[in-house]
């Protein structure tokens, strides 16, 4: 019998206050019937998180950047073995308590519309094709490809949400119809559509008027009606609850919830469906709308095995976490993040480097690994760590400044004279900087306590600013490691220093993986998921939703580094042999130009040449290519063909970068 | 000429105005003179501290656990090098910042009067003699004995200050005059008379109603007088304004200068100094008492070669800082700091166990190995990296608990069930405890917000208290490390588990020398230098500073682990040869009576046996018995004479340990 006639048979034998009871995270055991407690609140992100010890890998856009999606594939097959060896022992002890289940609420493939949003490091970045290649490749990995689901992947959060943080809970975001289908759904469906996710998420915000978690417009109509998404809605946490105290486009709980339910959102993280019988008393929800949001949620925990015993992943041993087999790959993973965005020629460094300085807050910092939603690496390598196992020579470590704060207070450590005499002392200055966690997060994370989580702009703080120039004067040779998981604004960086290096928040294996980079062990094949702007003012004000001026695709300025750049220790060159616009597939020569072996991260974008497009330029293909100093070879890359019969109108061409 | 007399002379060429100026910790150049700026404020307690990278030596009172002079004045070498290191490197950008000079307040040689004060862990323990020795160690490492002096040592806080940290800007200790001689002053008159240190720093309090700072008794009449010292007096920070602001001794901060610089205080940390003109307009204080106080400030400054250039230290090299050679001895003498506390056989662990669960909130903290007033170490391995790189198995690390909050917070991760499953997972469990620096610290340190530093009491927070209980079910053997810088209440940890481990805040090579203890690489040597009492019962009021039932000198109960307590993979015998009071040695031997090698750290204690000494034990003596298995040595030991005579008439006996 399939999981779906099953879960109506389940579903049949309760009561409606059984029924009602299932539809809150925390649902509770209905002894009765043999079915246990459970919670359905889980999170991986980018490794099993909120649980303890785990492989904790890059931060989703630090994963974006390798643009590698058989590697984002194996990473999230590692994170669901973790997850399910984690709840294989909780069975165990009967525990049911958050972040011990198996239905994931990653990945998070909102589009990272602007800089400024903090939770932008947890999506593949800005753009919708990137998003859904790596956004299907991580489902799959999570899912699995058994009888059973390994783990539910959620997609979140559905749809529209960007910030600004702090207004999260009352905020309603317009939106154009081709904005939201090209820019703000295109992942949705493609995930859907390829990836068949578990659930989906609904966000905090409204769009359009409605409220996300109960609008009739995305849920119904879209998601269920032309999507056709088969599975279970769950709100945002406290998301229903909003739809009366802070969008006020209802009275009551209970309203707010009959709204949700009766759109199709099935599960309710947070409170409000603790009124689901006032509403159901009250003529607001029938009971046959009960029963089928009941039987999806029912389906799912069936697909995932846990009322069978024959489920091939409870075998998963607790062994599994974080075993040598996941740290060798995070460090793969963590190493083809990197971005290369500027290189005179220092990078790689030579063995002519004797005494290397490593200066900067983000040098030695634990929290920059780990980016949010995550676990607890048992063994992990900050960036001077990491750099500090791979160098022979002698090495000078110093913090130099506070990350934002300028301030000299008077008792206080004064940092500065000592990285500029790390630096007299030494070969090369490798210059930590950046962001952290704290400074672009979720509301209620960040420091900056005006912006909830948010940033107030693209700068590097002050004191880094301040730190950068006392470096520069010092005339040593100046890699400069960018640590954020957003565009900042690195123009000094790129004028003044010898290299620049994009490391995101890299995970466990980090600092191992930067040096892997800078000494050249491997060769950098990152590239970035988010145009790197200049300035704020080249950005619309932050509570625009419309897309124009905004990402690669619509911004009509000169970025600094656009989406999609990342140097390489060689050089490659690339010809178009082949378009197959019936089989969506595109042949490319790459050639391997430089002196030394690499892998080319290949980008085929669709670049408007005349015509009506708003785009200007379209990701429509990614491919990678081994290749030894001096190889030739041809690929095979699959495209997306929806503007592939315009390449014969004239109206696009294909390139292989977009142009600053 | 001597630097008195080139102090003199400089002083001499001084207006009244130049005069003053220079009794400010912040002191300005006198160009017309040729002096530069200089910052007095710089502190080294257990490494160069806030000044950037550094060899962070485990925190003092886990340096006065070894019982180790010898090792103590290798360390505080060590310190003055790279404190040395610093100032030449900084003197040629002509800095004058805080923390870039190189007189230093260390140590703090105060009784750790009480466990639940917050600074106790930056002093060497409970015991006088045992704190002038490594007071004097320590003060004869930082000063060197060259032509000049390397650094200037302070001991601080004079005196008799041991907390509440909350009032110590209003506290007046009562001290009776025996406690004030035979506990309080102890240690700073053996130091003065045996190491000359260069400086001394008042304390915040008031003792029998004179404020330290500016206290006849204690100043002029005592340290001047009594104890003849030769030195400069430097106020706490702030210190001289509480005279009158909150001791309400003053009505001014002029009045309050006047009094500190006429009782010999002569350098001000704060600002007080500010409005000396103003008491000496007023006929509060005169010059010559003022000419005489700086007179004592630049004799400190010739003699630290400032004005010089034939000065042997200005040649030591920025590169002596956190060397390869200094890490060694960092590990070394935080092997030594670990007291073995129980152990039932389990360690050192055997080759058979292959599987380690390494649990707890102390497991994975980097503060916890650095204390306070530190350094930032470049390389460091916390407890659980030094394990996991000591051992070849599977290692289960789990946080197990918040150090000291129980809550379960509903959206927040719930650790326990992780740490069980670790715990069922291994063949033995290490499990890592205790408090943290920002539970026991300074004034405005502590998160215990109605406790300012100090400790409510000492137990082990409840979250703590339920980890062992549920790791104790799984059977598993249980070694339990306790990091502090105080007494825990360990009595549950000494009945139900097979070791106990006193590692205090262990310093950069915390982790790595642990591991060295619990796999037997090193044999423990470490002895408790603070009595671990079983209740808070069993202490006397916080605030009351009479001896009487404190310390292992005067408590009258049964300790848990009583001072000088520490086990050894070996056991020893001694045998009591010879006494010569008149030389104040003692001749022991010690054997070896176990069958592993091992150093015994032999303690000679007066054990009183009748008549009227107010003392249960004293300590007379400390040697070091390096010792092969079933080897047997004689050793001489130099004792403290006090006493020594009485032994004839029957009052004393000799004895190894401290009885419970």
């Amino acid at each position: 019998m399939d999981f779906k006639t099953r879960a109506k048979e389940l579903v049949a034998k309760m009561t409606l206050a059984e029924k009602l009871s299932q539809m809150k995270y925390d649902a509770p055991a209905i002894e009765r019937l043999g079915i246990p407690a459970y919670n359905w609140w889980n999170e991986c992100l980018h490794g099993a998180a909120r649980s303890g010890m785990a492989t904790v890998f890059p931060q989703a856009i630090g994963m974006a950047a390798s643009f590698d999606t058989e590697l984002m594939h194996e990473v999230a097959t590692a994170i669901s073995d973790e997850v399910r060896a984690k709840y294989n022992e909780y069975k165990k002890f009967g525990d049911t308590l958050i972040y011990q289940g198996l239905t994931c609420w990653s990945p998070n493939i909102n589009i990272f519309r602007d800089p400024r949003w903090g939770r932008g490091h947890e999506t593949y970045g800005e753009d919708p094709y990137l998003t859904g290649q790596m956004g299907c490749a991580f489902i799959k990995g999570l899912q699995g490809e058994g009888k059973y689901r390994k783990t539910d992947a959620t997609i979140k959060h559905y749809a529209v949400h960007s910030g600004p943080e702090k207004e999260r809970h009352s905020f309603d975001a317009q939106v154009s119809e081709y904005d939201l289908y090209e820019t703000y759904l295109s992942a949705f469906r493609y995930c859907i559509e390829h990836a068949d996710p578990s659930a989906v998420m609904g966000a905090y915000n409204r769009v359009n008027g409605e409220a996300c978690c109960a609008s009739k417009t995305l849920l119904k109509d879209i998601l269920y009606g032309e999507f056709g998404f088969d599975g279970y809605v769950v709100s945002d946490c406290g998301a229903i609850c909003d739809i009366n105290k802070n969008h006020k486009l209802t009275q009551t709980e209970a309203e707010s919830a009959a709204l949700a339910v009766n759109n199709g959102c099935a599960l309710n993280c947070g409170s409000a469906y603790a009124h689901l019988m006032t509403a159901v008393a009250a003529g607001l929800l029938d009971e046959d709308t009960v029963t089928e949001a009941v039987e999806r949620l029912f389906e799912a925990r069936l697909r995932l095995g846990m009322f069978d015993s024959d489920c091939e992943y409870d075998a998963i041993p607790y062994e599994v976490i974080e075993c040598e087999k996941h740290r060798a790959l995070n460090r793969k993973m963590a190493q083809e993040s990197m971005v290369l965005l500027k290189n005179n020629g220092v990078l790689p460094l030579s063995d002519e480097i004797k005494t290397l300085a490593i200066i900067g807050p983000n040098a030695d910092d634990v929290s920059v690994l780990l980016g949010n939603y995550n676990g607890t690496p048992s063994r992990y390598s900050t960036l001077l760590r990491g750099i500090q196992d791979a160098f022979d020579g002698q090495v000078y470590y110093a913090k130099g400044c506070h990350i934002y704060d300028s301030t000299l207070h008077d008792w206080a450590e004064h940092p500065m004279r000592e990285a500029i005499i790390a630096a007299q002392k030494s070969d090369a200055v490798i210059l930590c900087m950046g962001l952290n966690p704290g400074m672009e997060g979720e509301e209620g994370d960040g420091f900056n306590g005006d912006y909830s989580g948010d940033k107030p702009d693209i700068e590097l703080p002050d004191s880094q600013k301040a730190l950068l120039e006392e470096i520069l004067k010092t005339g040593k040779p100046v890699i400069f490691v960018n640590v954020s998981g957003s565009c900042v604004n690195l123009s000094r960086a790129d004028e003044a220093c010898d290299a620049v290096v994009q490391c995101f928040y890299p995970g466990a294996e980090g600092g191992a993986a930067l040096a892997d980079v800078l000494f050249g062990r491997v060769n950098p094949q990152g590239r970035l998921p988010v145009t790197f702007y200049r300035s704020t003012k080249d950005l619309p004000p932050f509570e625009d939703y419309n897309m124009e001026n905004r990402t690669y695709k619509y911004f009509g300025g000169s970025a600094l580094y656009p989406f999609g750049y990342g140097l390489s220790y060689t050089s490659f060159a690339h010809t178009l042999l082949h378009v197959d616009a019936a089989a969506q597939r595109v042949r490319v020569s790459v050639k391997n130009t430089g002196t030394v072996d690499g892998t080319d991260t290949v980008c085929v974008f669709l670049k408007k040449v005349c015509g009506e497009s708003r785009e200007r330029y379209r990701l429509i293909g990614i491919g990678k290519a081994p290749l030894a100093a001096g190889e030739t070879r041809e690929i095979e890359i699959t495209v997306d063909g929806t503007h592939l019969a315009e390449l014969e109108k004239g109206e696009y061409e294909i390139v292989f970068a977009v142009e600053n």
